[in-house]
């Protein structure tokens, strides 16, 4: 993909300018490169110079004593343009090098970056602070930029891939009128004379819109008021939510999240590879059909493999959920893996049980790298059985949270199901990154609230 | 485009849902369809019947007497599985219609719906509020629903567009530290132990991530706590923010606004000229180059055709806008619209002043249909400039709101600009919508927090 700002040379006229990326096709021409000084270095009387732009590096070697002059008066991060002769020089990043440079300093900058951009940042945890707390600079180092590169061409791939399965994207309310769900980890908002929260999930609005659009999703923020500081909560975080109806069974869920993640995972390690090698992803390891595995059967497993009983329980241990993704990745060849046959006991409102087994409900989480990433339900859509459930849960249906989402049902909702994920937290995987976090540009948490 | 969900027939196996877009494929075959109950009519012993699903409507005849009983019992909206024989009828719509149906209703419906989805939608002020509280139903409606593709496709070819350009899409926290501008229109939120407010705009952030990416873009929501009722304001707006660095001059900037719009806007009209017939948008009137005048010049317009004296005002009236688009529509043959050189009076701190002219600021306005859509300045990119114009604002550049944007000056920002507008406001009037809460799916506003 090349996206080319520069024109070929034309006389006299001014010369555009050429990104790093787009040197290699100026060998032996003019050209022009404009971006922030980089990195500087003095070797017997040379001077190499690197200047960064939104594609990479541009080296250029300085010789002239006053052009050097120039640099050496300003701090990384200067603003620079230079203009020279495009050589081929195999040593240089991308194999070109620019040679008998003009340099203009067009914004110097004369304070020293807190944060050294030419090298790697680390991301040990108790380095963490002081990354966030300087990002505005940080994101301008080449492998911390890298991150949000990946972020945003996984955001895009999801959407063109659902866009392909005629999918209608939905922008729906962050402000809303109360609490359902778990009322203690809402944030409260002073609305004019009153109070609104902040929309935890587009749940509820996801499975309205399924019954106009039938398969819908969004991208957007949702918010937590958890009291967490773990490596896995944020108090924003950006939710990728699905939802699809006229599904024939739970089946089609499962089929079509293992599409969804097939497609976009085997994309970005097929055309990132080099950032995925720079930012040292784990190599994936991915079939079409990811391997299911039922909570009870994982429950004999983990008992069998580690001595330690588990059997009975209700839900997955973190442990075991770690340790079924090592297992199928050995002996199933994939590192995702549905978690089927959840138990009734640990069933929320909306889902719908399976009506050949009573007991069990027709949900599946899917597990990647020993997290789950995603909870795949099948929805109850009849109104009479949900309103049933939703008593027996002991919910006020007149609550306003639930008064309109039931409206959906009694004007007629045909089955669906979906599943949401946080961006985040698949970006966190893909990278192998330790902390969620790190794979957001300004993450929020119980202390922290800038930058 | 089509994105058939059918596989050929084959002996004894069950037929895949058609959607009724794809029914014409099927003439002289067995077909199944599957979706909601829009509509029923029995003429002279024969029962039409139509049944809705996401691509549009499939016609039905039922003469069998049973297949009759089935809907005779249940209401609209309940959802219908219908087999039968497809055949050519050029008056049903899609010229097609289904014969000798089996019918079964999977999910059967007994309440009447509130609103009547098989007719028009008034869409009358005085309606307005009736349509907003029962939008759950009238989303279902088809003229309303397709107010929502348009809006999903806009959104679509604005970040493929971008995408082209080498743009990155970023994610930027809603939860903030403090309000910096116009600090009494930010709604408050309880943050643990302390207060947030939510963000207006991501104005600070997309320039700070343009000193990384150059060129990045957001869609998301933005909060507003202004106390305003009108056709105009709503209290969470989904805006589109784009920042563009290493432009050369303000010219850029109104290139690439011109660039984008034509994009977005003629193909709109192009692909969706159907939908926006059945919505009475407006005929596009448009050309590559938009006018541009300057807000002194359309003074001296406005005065000399109305007689109404607005010369020396610093900003625009909205009879001005609204009669500059018009003018312009007639005589350049294009109804968007830059209004330009508005003096140093108004800007606002980040913006540049106009080296060439130091009482007037790089900043114009975008006209639309009579309307604002967006700002498009250049920034003051120099660390010192920049503070300086902040003092003189009046501004504690202390604030957290401030300190982070500052640091991406400090150490280093390229000549930039950018601009944004309120997707909700594009849909407006690209449809030719009176309120924009009619191109909002949930609109949020003093009093409605709700559905």
């Amino acid at each position: 993909m090349s996206h080319s700002q520069s024109a070929p040379q034309a006389g006299a006229q001014p010369l555009t300018r050429t990104l790093a990326r787009e040197l290699k096709d100026h060998v032996d021409q003019k050209a022009m490169v404009h971006g922030w000084l980089h990195k500087k270095r003095l070797m017997g009387g040379m001077a190499f110079i690197l200047i960064r732009d939104r594609s990479g590096v541009s080296q250029v070697l300085i010789e002239d004593k006053a052009e050097q002059e120039k640099i050496a008066s300003v701090q990384i991060g200067s603003i620079v343009r230079i203009v020279g002769q495009v050589v081929s020089e195999p040593r240089a990043p991308g194999g070109v090098e620019i040679h008998e440079p003009a340099v203009e300093v067009t914004n110097p900058i004369h304070e020293v970056s807190p944060i050294e951009l030419d090298k790697d940042i680390s991301h040990r945890p108790d380095n963490l602070e002081t990354l966030f707390e300087n990002k505005v600079v940080a994101v301008r180092n080449l492998k911390e930029r890298s991150i949000f590169k990946i972020r945003s061409e996984l955001n895009r791939y999801i959407r063109q891939f659902l866009h392909e399965q005629d999918f209608t994207e939905i922008q729906t309310p962050k402000l809303l009128a109360g609490a359902t769900e778990g009322g203690a980890e809402v944030f409260k908002v002073s609305y004019f004379e009153r109070e609104a929260v902040l929309a935890q999930s587009p749940q509820f609005y996801k499975q309205i819109m399924a019954g106009s659009f039938e398969r819908v999703f969004e991208i957007g923020p949702t918010f937590r008021a958890e009291p967490s500081m773990t490596s896995r909560h944020m108090s924003e975080i950006t939710m990728l939510d699905i939802e699809m109806a006229f599904i024939e069974k739970h089946e089609d869920v499962l089929q079509f999240t293992e599409k969804l993640l097939y497609n976009i995972l085997t994309r970005v390690y097929a055309e990132h590879a080099d950032t995925l090698k720079l930012l040292k992803a784990p190599e994936l390891v991915i079939k079409p059909n990811f391997p299911r595995y039922a909570v009870d059967q994982i429950h004999e497993m983990y008992t069998k493999a580690t001595g330690e009983s588990t059997i009975g329980e209700k839900d997955m241990r973190p442990d075991e959920e770690r340790w079924i993704v090592e297992y199928a990745k050995e002996h199933d060849g994939c590192e995702l893996v549905f978690v089927t046959e959840f138990p009734v006991e640990a069933m929320k409102f909306y889902h719908m049980v399976n009506p050949d087994k009573p007991n069990k409900v027709l949900w599946a989480d899917l597990l990647f790298r020993g997290l789950e990433i995603a909870t795949c339900p099948m929805r109850e859509h009849r109104y009479e059985k949900l309103m049933e459930q939703m008593k027996n849960a002991g919910l006020d249906i007149s609550h306003p949270g639930y008064k309109y989402y039931l409206q959906a049902f009694k004007y007629g909702m045909p089955p669906h199901g979906g599943f949401g994920f946080g961006i985040d937290r698949l970006v966190q995987k893909v990278l192998g990154l330790a902390n969620v976090k790190e794979a957001t540009l300004f993450p929020r948490d119980m202390n922290r609230l800038t930058p």
